[in-house]
């Protein structure tokens, strides 16, 4: 599987003619080399040559003991120690990938430091290689994109651990719990649920604060009357789950059951859209047209949906559902479809499954229920 | 508080002949203006001019809401929506910043991300200004290297609260229990203590795995006879807290007790020469001569520690206690003292503490026992 994806790598760089691609740790990494590393101010890159071999990995001597258990032989090792610095370890690298006057070569835009593009830059000048860098976003996404038949089943999985926490969440639900013990209660529901991490700091947003669709969790205690937005998700073998339900705690006002069934019907209208094809500006389309044709186009104040997979936090991986979307979707694309509707003074709501296209259409890996829970007082 | 730092900033700037300094979310950004983000894609920057005046942040429209209820009339906001993308308001926020034809800008290398570069590099060429951009660690660790007794209040409380969750951890091992069991149970302690979340991902390392001081945590069953190293941290006020204390599962080897009795050596060599006017390189000497001289100069395989306070992950804060960190320390200066030792076919040792300069010398946040403890089988 493994080289089946460095294989790819080196047909999309010679496609694209590029010398090579250089990448820094994180999702891109796992992907290609099934290689994590701590997160680190210190140096540490990974270069594929166009030409392919063995990547050549520049890391911090006090890594290359869990990095090579690993990888074993599948790559080459600079490593350096905090004594040295990572300058000269670096160049050897850098000269066995860059061997002429020129390479044009692509870095993660979304990923790479700056401190990392400038010791690039400087190995560049030493070496009397004049660099061309370019964005590595597009064509890693693009390989990234579809997931095989085990990358599915990992996610499927990541989803249901978290529905099994979010259920044992809600129950705690009452008032006077505020949403700081609540998010505390689901950290630790999806930790005992089976799950690797949490996919992200999770989001519990109530009453007023309900309307603001990326709210900080604050001190605040649920009152009766209240809209709850639960958005969590887990990681299981490195992919990620992202549900978002929204609860009620006692009988909601008719108002935010109206915005609460507008959202229902989008996010269903998008589910039914999905199939082989799709853009995600038609996806998002879908989703949108619904809530603007019941008077709270205005309220809807995000995308549709984003990827789903290896990578989440700090970045959502591609594709995005947004206007502008344009390269169709094939079987086997994942993402999220999430609408939403967010009025100050009232509340917000949002419902968001994570579904996979499929030859007949739209898997959704989120089975929760989708209908208006109301908590009992 | 926020005003004195701003003024600090100002003057900062000034003195090393800067325009301004752009400043991406994370540590730097809660440190001068006390707001936080959501860890996003989206472009999202804040522009602090050497002319003083309110920041100009450039952020996700649907974040605004968030970010002006802390933030209030602090600053200037230019909200960019999904559709219409970032370029409009980054223009008008940076043509407001950058009014010559030249501008001297400091960035963060280790935090800003290539994405956000080139967003600036492109708003200087289609406003005609030529930028010099440089990095803005020095001058922010700098600010940020003293703490006030605010700040180390919150950093003794944090120490605080990840003792708690390390004692009720350390209760919980016993042979056949995994790495990563007791990782989500030390997780699941740190939470339930009162942490805001935890420093990072806690490491715990047994046996074999515990001569790798970056081990990712594994399925490995404890067995008597084990080391078994434990690095966590919370967060408290967003001051980070990060302690590590090696325990023995049942009575250990010879080896392994002389090898904790000279870590523990070094770490109070350390610890006894930290005063004020110290360097990061003489703090580092002090514990490595320790070891060098017990004959195992060569498994004390990384520096002897870092600054700590808002930012440990995934980048650690200056100082650093490592050769080559030569200026001296302040009084008011934080950072962790963490010598270990690392054997393969033995195991290894690391005993961590987070200590700050006082008048009379180092006074330590970590004040549980460092003596080596032996887990009854």
């Amino acid at each position: 599987m493994l080289t089946n994806r460095l294989t790819r790598l080196t047909t999309a760089l010679a496609d694209q003619a590029l010398d090579a691609v250089v990448i820094v740790p994180g999702a891109n990494l796992r992907y290609l080399l099934n290689v994590s590393f701590h997160p680190s101010k210190r140096l540490t890159l990974a270069l594929f040559s166009a030409a392919g071999g063995r990547p050549r990995i520049v890391l911090p001597a006090l890594e290359l003991g869990g990095v090579r258990a690993q990888l074993g032989d599948i790559a080459h090792f600079y490593p350096w120690t905090d004594a040295a610095g990572p300058t000269t370890e670096l160049l050897e690298a850098v000269g066995q990938v860059f061997r002429g006057r020129r390479a044009r070569i692509a870095v993660e835009h979304t990923v790479m430091r700056v401190m990392e593009l400038r010791a690039l830059e400087n190995a560049g000048r030493q070496l009397g290689v004049e660099l061309d860098i370019v964005d590595a976003t597009p064509l890693l996404a693009q390989m990234r994109m579809v997931k095989d038949a085990d990358e599915q089943a990992a996610m499927a999985e990541a989803a249901r651990i978290v529905e099994q926490a979010l259920r044992n969440t809600i129950a705690q639900i009452k008032p006077g719990v505020t949403e700081r013990q609540l998010s505390h209660i689901c950290t630790q529901e999806i930790m005992a649920a089976g799950a690797e991490g949490e996919s992200f700091e999770n989001l519990i947003a109530s009453g007023p604060n309900s309307a603001n669709p990326h709210h900080n969790v604050s001190d605040r205690a649920f009152q009766p009357g209240d809209l709850i937005v639960l958005d969590c998700g887990a990681v299981y073998r490195g992919y990620a789950s992202d549900i978002t339900r929204t609860v009620a705690l006692a009988e909601p006002t008719p108002e935010a059951r109206h915005i609460y069934q507008t959202v229902l019907a989008a996010n269903t209208a998008a589910r039914n859209f999905v199939r082989p094809g799709v853009t995600g500006e038609q996806i998002d389309r879908a989703a949108r047209n619904v809530i603007a044709a019941a008077g709270y186009g205005d309220f809807f104040l995000h995308r549709t949906g984003h990827g789903l997979g290896l990578e989440i936090n700090p970045c959502h991986e591609p594709p995005d559902l947004v206007a502008g979307s344009n390269v169709p979707f094939a079987v086997g694309t994942t993402f999220t479809i999430e609408p939403g509707i967010y009025i100050e003074g009232v509340g917000g709501v949002r419902i968001e499954d994570d579904v996979v296209i499929t030859e007949a259409g739209c898997q959704s890996f989120t089975t929760f229920d989708r209908d208006l829970m109301i908590v009992p007082v």
